[in-house]
C-alpha cells in the first residue's frame, strides 16, 4: 500500500475551496494555504464598501467552513516561493509545506496598465480592508463636505468617479449614488443629494460588455435614472491627488474608485512559467501546467480557453467549477485506471448578474433576458443562495430587508482612524453657515 | 425678543446623546461634536473584540440617531481647546464655534497610573478600533499557535491575561475563555481547549467590588468553571512584551488586555481646571463649572459626589440620568422663572449587572440579587433595549440567539493587517507536526 498522497491548495476562493471540499473526507490529506483566516464572497464587497453591509455578513472564517472535514488542515500564512523540483511551497513564517499535488488558486488583483502610481489614488476593492478603507473615504467626504465653505471643494468632496463599466463598476456606482443621495436628503443639514456628483467612467463603447446589447443599455438607463452620470468610450489618461484627466476633459474629485482590470496574483512568478498579457499561467485542457502534472492552476489565476478559444472570464462559477473538476481529477487519478487521460474541463455558464442600486438588475441567462424589478429579486435569492453559512445568509438576508423598508444604510461606521485624521485642517475660502465664526488658520 | 440660545454639546457618548435628545425640537440650537461619526455601544464592545458581534451591531451614525430633531446639527471633528472669556470651542479643523452655553461629555480614557509606555503592550477597550485590534490579536494568537513547534513559545501566545476585575475585566475574561476553549475544540487540529490559559488580576481582595460579597463569589465560581484562573489581591508590576511580572510571579503571555482603571479626558485641560485624581473635572450639585455657569459637565468627565460624598461611578445610567437633566436645566432657564436655582441632581441606581460567558450572569438591584441563568437572561433584555436602534437591536438578538444555539462566532475576522504582518517568520526549535519538514531561518 502507498502512503496517503498530500495535496497541498493555495488560497481559499471560490476555486481553492471547491477543490477542498471536493477532497474532504476522502483518502488524501489537504493543507489549506490562506493569508487571510476567511473567505469571502466577494460579489457583495461592493455594499461592505457602501456601508449596506457588515464584514462579517459576507466571510466566513476558513476553519469554520472545513471544520467537519478531519482530512482538511488550514494555515494562515503568505506562499513566498515554490520549488517544483522539491515539490515545496515556501512560506512566510519560515516554514516549508512538501505536497504531492499542488493546486494554486490565488485569484487576481488589480491591474493599473502600468500606472502603479494610481494604485494609492485610486484604490480598487479585492479586500475586506479595501472595502472599510472606501467606506471610510465615502463617508468622510460627506462629513467634510457639510463644514466646508469653499463652494469649489464642495464640490470636489461630493464628486466620485468610479473608472471601469464592467459589472463591478456598475455596482459601485449605482451604491455611491443611493448612499451620496439617501443618506444626505435625511442626515446632513448644508448638503443635499444635487451637490454630489457620481460618474462612472468606461473606455468601451457600452457598460456591461459580457452582457447583450439590450441589456447594456438597461443598466445605463437605470444608473442615470438613480443620477449617475455615464461617460462611455472615454479613456483615462491620468490619476492625480486632486481628480481624473479623462481623454475628453478634467473632473475634480476627492474620491476614485478603480474597476477596470484585474491582473493575475504572483504565481507566474513562483512557477517561473511565461503568464499571458494579464498575468495569468496558461493551462492545458486538465487545467495543469503543461509541463507539470502535479500542478494545477484555477480560477483568475489561470488562463484557460473557452471553445472558442478565448480565456475564460474571471468570475466565481469559473473558479468553482473549475475547483470540483480538480478535484474529482485527483480523485481519480488515486484509483488503478488513474492513468486515463481525464475528460477537458468544460465550463457551463448558467448567466450573468449585476445590480444596479435599490432594485433594479440584468439578469442574462442566454435564451432569457431580465431587467429592472424581477431581475433585482433573482439577483437577491441568487446571491443568498451561494453565500457561504446559513448564518451569512439570514443575516445578509435581514439586512437587505430591513434597508428595502426603511432605506437605511446599517453599517454606516468610520472606522480605522489611525489618530488625528479625523478632519484635518483645510484651507477655507469664506466663513462658514451657522454658528461656525471664523477659522484658526486663515491663509493670507 | 432675545435670538436663539446656542447649545454646544461635546461628545456624543450616553451623556451627550441624552442632553441632545432632551433639547430636540425645542426652542434652541444645538451643535452636536464628536470626533466620531457613530455613536457607540461601549458596554458591549467586549463582545466585539472577541468576535461575538460585528461592529455595525453596537453602534449607530450620530447624524440617523439625530435625524427626526432638525435644530440639532451634527459635527464630525476633534476639539483642541476651548476659550471660556469668547465662549468659544476651537476645533482641529480650524473651525471655532461660539456657544452660549456649553455641554463637556467626552467620557474617559484608559489609566496606566503612570506607566504610559504599558499602553501599547496592553490595551484596552474604548473604541471600535481598539475591539478590531484585540480581536485581531486574540485570532492570530490561535493561528499562531496551530503551527507553532516550540512547546514555550505555544505557550506563551495561548497565554491571555486580563488586568482589571471590574465589570469589563470579568465580562472579557469569560469571553476570551469561551473564544480560545470552544473555537479551539472545533476548528483547529493541533491546539486544545487545555492548552490555553486565561488569568484575570485583580489588586482587591475580590472581583466586582461595586456588588455585594455573595455575587463576587459567584462571579469568581463562574469564571472557574470557564477555566478562567482568578488571582486576587495581584498587584501588576510591570508588562513586558513576553508577558505580566505581579507581585507573586511572572506570567509568560502574548495577549494582555488592560481593564484596571480609567481616566478622564482632557476636558479639565481644556477649561483650565484643576481635576481630581482621576482626572475629572469637580462640578456642583447642578453638574455646572463652580466659577462658571455656562459650563456643564457630565459623564465619565465629571467629578459628581453622591449623598455619601462619593464620587458617582462612571456607568452609563449615571451619564444618561445627567444628560437629561442638563436638558431640563436648560430648559427651565429659558423660561420667565428661569433665574431660579434648580435642584441638585440625584442619581437613581436602578443596579448593576455583569455577565460571564455564554450564560451566566450576576444582578444587584439592591433589594434582590440574581446570579447563574436568570441574571444572564435579564442581562440580554436590558442589553438589547437599551441598544440604539431597532435594527441593532434585531440584529444582536438574532446574533445572539444564534450563537447560543450554535456556539458559533459570527464575527471571527482578522482585518486590518497592514501588509505582510499575517506570519511573521518565528525562530523554531524543533520541527513541527505533519507535512512541514523544516525553516528557512533556522538560528545556528
Amino acid at each position: 500500500m502507498t502512503a496517503r498522497k498530500h495535496i497541498v491548495v493555495i488560497g481559499a476562493g471560490f476555486g481553492g475551496l471547491a477543490v477542498a471540499k471536493g477532497l474532504g473526507r476522502r483518502g488524501v490529506d489537504v493543507t489549506l494555504i490562506d493569508r487571510q483566516n476567511h473567505h469571502l464572497f466577494q460579489p457583495l464587497l461592493y455594499q461592505v464598501a457602501t456601508a449596506g453591509l457588515s464584514p462579517a455578513d459576507i466571510a466566513a472564517p476558513i476553519r469554520a467552513i472545513v471544520r467537519h472535514l478531519p482530512n482538511i488542515r488550514v494555515m494562515l500564512d503568505r506562499v513566498v516561493g515554490i520549488d517544483r523540483q522539491a515539490k515545496q511551497v515556501w512560506l512566510q513564517s519560515g516554514d516549508i509545506v512538501e505536497y504531492d499535488m499542488l493546486v494554486v488558486a490565488t485569484g487576481a488583483r488589480h491591474s493599473y496598465f502600468g500606472h502603479d502610481d494610481w494604485a494609492a489614488l485610486a484604490p480598487g476593492l479585492k479586500t475586506i480592508d479595501d472595502a472599510t478603507a472606501l467606506r471610510r473615504k465615502v463617508l468622510l467626504s460627506l462629513e467634510r463636505a457639510e463644514v466646508a465653505s469653499d463652494p469649489d471643494q464642495r464640490k470636489a468632496l461630493l464628486t466620485y468617479i468610479v473608472v471601469g463599466g464592467g459589472p463591478t463598476g456598475v455596482e459601485m456606482a449605482g451604491a455611491i449614488a443611493e448612499l451620496a443621495r439617501c443618506g444626505v436628503r435625511r442626515d446632513f443639514r448644508s448638503i443635499t443629494p444635487h451637490c454630489s456628483r457620481v460618474i462612472l467612467i468606461e473606455a468601451g463603447p457600452r457598460l456591461l460588455q459580457s452582457f447583450p446589447d439590450a441589456l447594456s443599455a438597461s443598466a445605463k438607463a437605470a444608473l442615470e435614472q438613480l443620477g449617475v452620470e455615464v461617460q462611455l468610450a472615454t479613456q483615462v489618461e491620468a490619476i492625480h491627488r486632486t481628480g481624473v484627466k479623462t481623454s475628453q476633459s478634467f473632473i475634480q474629485a476627492s474620491t476614485i474608485v478603480w474597476a477596470a482590470g484585474v491582473q493575475a496574483s504572483d504565481a507566474a512568478r513562483w512557477l517561473q512559467v511565461t503568464p499571458d498579457r494579464a498575468g495569468r499561467v496558461p493551462v492545458g485542457p486538465d487545467l495543469r501546467l503543461r509541463d507539470d502534472p502535479a500542478i494545477f492552476v484555477i480560477g483568475d489565476t489561470a488562463c484557460c480557453p473557452d471553445e472558442t478559444g478565448r480565456p475564460l472570464p474571471g468570475v466565481a462559477p469559473v473558479a468553482k467549477q473549475q475547483g470540483a473538476y480538480v478535484a474529482r481529477t485527483i480523485l481519480a487519478g488515486l484509483t488503478p485506471s488513474g492513468s486515463v487521460t481525464p475528460k477537458p474541463f468544460v465550463y457551463r455558464n448558467f448567466g450573468n448578474l449585476a445590480t444596479i442600486g435599490r432594485h433594479r438588475a440584468v439578469a442574462d441567462f442566454g435564451r432569457f433576458r431580465l431587467s429592472g424589478h424581477l431581475a433585482w429579486f433573482v439577483w437577491c435569492v441568487v446571491h443568498i443562495w451561494f453565500l457561504t453559512g446559513h448564518r451569512n445568509r439570514i443575516m445578509v438576508g435581514a439586512n437587505w430587508l430591513w434597508s428595502y423598508l426603511t432605506f437605511a444604510r446599517s453599517a454606516r461606521l468610520i472606522t480605522g482612524d489611525p489618530g488625528g485624521e479625523t478632519m484635518s485642517p483645510q484651507p477655507k475660502s469664506e466663513s462658514p453657515p451657522w454658528q461656525v465664526v471664523s477659522t484658526l488658520r486663515k491663509s493670507t
